[in-house]
């Protein structure tokens, strides 16, 4: 038995990546709790049980036995975790027999049992086995979010097309400037797309009516992907109702696929890649920030001829950090892996004709294996694509369920998004303002010492390193000061290193606009006493270095 | 080491329901493959082969051992395996030494290996070592399509929305009737929803511009959510890109969240719920279709303090077959489950104000724990949604990937959406033109003898029994006759049940449109020479239980 938790252990990314001190906190029923919803692990604790081996003889950490309490035994009353046998009883005769082994079984004291399970008697069934209590369990994990500050409270903001970058509140009569959404150029509002979307849909009405294959492939889907492939230049294109579908269906599906396929994945990668990646259930190497001497390292490790996806970004969207694509296509091809790159926060921005960083390389894009994008970002609208060889795109097309059985987009949606990558090809007004607001802005920050993470891209995120902090700021320069800059927290970013993201567009290239910003960022900086540049300094803390702090383990992210 | 195999062969979903004589045909590297991907058994086997474990021993099914060739390591090393050490390699210099072990290692002559490691050798690395070819590999997958028949031809089917059910194809002058669109009830064409359309693209664009949580949540995701709410008798909903997205979201979720949880899921579910249990890792439990007594036994042989998760639908798309809501409903009260009821094929058709079919028992809506609905079928537009408690909402809406990292519905559609939901809590209208139309459209078939599942629905399958035979039928309604019913083909449904799906909307409730597919059905049916009602019981078989038959193992379904 020994074995098998061992080798559980072994092969645990958690186990085997988490400190020590915080497995040794963790040791009481919550770890149990994890170990029964890990598929390796799971299977071990009933048969450990049984057998009456000690299951914390399996984990080790630093070559260091870790002291566990209470026993398994012990633990396994208190989760209610009995064994009750078959899963195989077919039959209606069966479930009188299998009634009475559930029932039968030796349960738990009450006081023995975590909260959630110790209530709903409702007199169905033997009083001495209670229900689970969900709607206990739903409000304990909602306190959690509350107590670490990391529950999100929505602001109501209405965007307005021809007002930008101004909108109301849920008053239709108030104004806010938006200084955060991701409509980065404001094609949302262009007049072009609402034209091409009005004609669309009198035409074609509001849906496309079925999926893909039943009724909603049309002439709108053909030629929003045409497009995209010319964009990317490649052979094909496939668009999803979204990119993290995308990314979540095309990593999971590749993985699913591809014998004993590997990813090596950026730890600052999207959660839509980190699920799919999880959803694939394949072996993923973490590799550090942009940094290709550990993922060398890490590809070298591997046999040249297992195959192996690296996944990673062109622009990270809460530090503005640029990936070196040209760097690791050349270690991709030396190692024998495909490149998967996200661009959804470069398309339409970067490169001459808007196809992303990897544009601004010439050959670049061709050496790319796939690239992922987004419609609903300086396109203006919603969705999001693949862009890749002929074979691959009809393979996701052919093998991926969440592209299959799921609705088309809305011819009116495609003809929206099409007008503006075909606009975007072509017209570098937009592209222009854009640089010159951001330029403008993260100047204008820097003079008055607001700690702004340096790179080379249109994200000018504020570091404020704390999460209450950073809500207080925002809902601050909102309510104070009509401008609308939501705050960062865990996460989407690590604790620690909480922010304000600021995306400036061609609508705020203007000496009102950016000064309307710092006064009020001034503002809530010094009331609220945030560390400007000289107080991280003071802290011996470097701030460019912060947004490269990984998340914790066993969250939404990697 | 025996013990490893034994335990996961047992646990393992596949092993432990795959047809022996089908196990047997997959011996050779196409099991250890499969085995490479699984979470539980890949890593048992590079240790089988270093201890020379008989990996084979682990495989067990109906207390007959199998006799597996060729042995593990033959195996591994046609499917280059190899094992190179370590991952945990975090230093430039590791490069070298990793590099080395994976070249040195034991490698495979030529000949022994799948034809997708043995090319791609550029010169670049030990000539020795090929690397994987991934474009041989997409390439093979797609000849299994093509092979087995379920490769999907695209229709390019341009909806009209003033011309309903016409549709053109590539040519714009053409025009086809449409029979088979999940618009049901034509709302997508509807000039209230275009005009609720157009008014929102004029005032605030074409996108939300940001997530939910960053400049994506405004007034439209207010009234939508709070709309649904309403339509379901619940305290809350929450709106996501797509029904897809919504149950994969919630039920991986949940699992995830859930100490120790087990879904209990209807075998025909579709390919959204049984991704959603499948991205959770938990243990699932597969019932039989719409079958109580099955699924009683199998709750009654799971601890009563277990969390456990029904899933099922109202209106089963393919077959039209309705659940028995209020009797699970029952069975979840009794043995401490939650329900988790699909209502996509039914929101806006069934129920007083087309909350779906739990709203036609009366008490029967607050009794489902959690309810999802689509936007993008009855509705006429895009997206999808849950109704349920607040908590549960609130904990999905903090927790659920899927729904945090997306970019929001586009206000318009948000509008167009709520304008249809709010349409259908006051107008049966177009409830009453369609079930006209349903009622017509079964009878004329069924005169001729086209074999027409019963059912109590808007659904009208077809049977046809052949992948190649329902292709040819659909291609030439399509190309004879100028209407349009899409073929229905594995994985959508199960090889052997292979159909037409006609869905009858208020537009078709014409004389001239049920009589105008009647004929074209009739000639195409003896064109192809397809059994009609007497042919299928002449072969013995009730073609009204064929669609309860499940699918295949290792597929997109279960």
């Amino acid at each position: 038995m020994e074995r098998v938790v061992k080798l559980a252990a072994k092969h645990c990314p958690f186990v085997s990546k988490a400190d020590p001190s915080a497995l040794r906190r963790m040791a009481g029923a919550g770890l149990i709790r994890a170990g029964a919803r890990c598929p390796v692990v799971r299977h071990a604790l009933p048969v450990a049980a049984a057998t009456g081996a000690d299951v914390s003889r399996g984990f080790k950490s630093d070559s260091k036995q870790m002291a566990m309490e209470p026993s398994l035994d012990e633990i396994h009353l208190k989760a209610g975790v009995v064994n009750t046998g078959s899963r195989t009883c077919r039959h209606a005769d069966a479930v009188k027999a299998a009634a009475e082994a559930a029932t039968t079984t030796p349960v738990t004291k009450k006081h023995q049992m975590p909260k959630h399970y110790a209530s709903d008697l409702n007199g169905v069934g033997p009083a001495t086995t209670p229900r689970f209590d969900y709607d206990t369990f739903y409000r304990e994990e909602l306190d959690k979010k509350h107590r670490d500050k990391s529950y999100r409270y929505f602001n109501n903001i209405n965007r307005l097309a021809k007002e930008y970058p101004l909108a109301h509140l849920a008053d239709p009569n108030t104004r806010v400037e938006v200084w955060c959404s991701n409509d980065y150029l404001n094609m949302g509002g262009h007049k072009k797309i609402r034209e091409a979307m009005h004609q669309c849909i009198e035409t074609y009405g509001g849906g496309a009516g079925g999926t893909r294959n039943i009724a909603g492939h049309n002439q709108h889907a053909v030629r929003l992907e045409k497009s995209l492939a010319d964009l990317h230049q490649k052979p094909a294109a496939l668009v999803f109702g979204s990119c993290y579908v995308a990314n979540d269906a095309t990593l999971s599906t590749l993985g699913r696929k591809l014998p004993n396929c590997i990813f090596l994945s950026d730890e600052m990668n999207h959660a839509s890649m980190i699920n799919g990646i999880r959803n694939s259930r394949c072996e993923k190497i973490i590799f550090k920030h942009n940094d290709l001497v550990d993922l060398e390292a890490k590809l070298a490790s591997l046999p040249l001829n297992r195959p192996k996806i690296i996944a990673f970004e062109s622009v990270y969207s809460m530090s503005g950090n640029v990936a070196p694509i040209s760097e690791i296509c050349d270690l991709a091809k030396k190692y024998g892996a495909i490149t998967f790159l996200d661009e959804v926060h470069a398309v339409g921005m970067y490169g001459p004709r808007g196809a992303g960083v990897a544009e601004e390389t010439p050959g670049l894009l061709s050496r790319v294996d796939i690239i992922t994008g987004t419609l609903a970002k300086s396109y203006g609208c919603v969705g999001g694509y693949i862009a890749a060889s002929s074979t691959l795109v009809d393979m996701i097309r052919s093998l991926a369920p969440g592209f299959i059985f799921t609705t088309s987009l809305p011819p009116h949606v495609m003809v929206g998004a099409l007008t503006a990558v075909e606009h975007l090809k072509v017209s570098n007004v937009e592209r222009e303002q854009q640089r010159s607001a951001v330029r403008r802005v993260k100047q204008s920050l820097s003079e008055i010492g607001i700690p702004v993470l340096s790179n080379d891209t249109h994200i000018v995120p504020a570091m404020v390193g704390d999460a209450h902090l950073a809500k207080l700021a925002s809902d601050s320069l909102l309510h104070d000061h009509n401008i609308y800059v939501q705050s960062i927290n865990f996460p989407t970013v690590s604790v620690g290193t909480e922010r304000l993201r600021i995306t400036p567009t061609p609508a705020h290239n203007t000496e009102h606009y950016v000064q309307s910003l710092t006064n009020a960022m001034n503002d809530v900086w010094s009331k609220f006493n945030i560390n400007r540049i000289d107080g991280w300094e003071k802290r011996g803390i470097d701030v460019g270095r912060l947004c490269k702090f990984p998340v914790l383990p066993f969250t939404t992210t990697h």
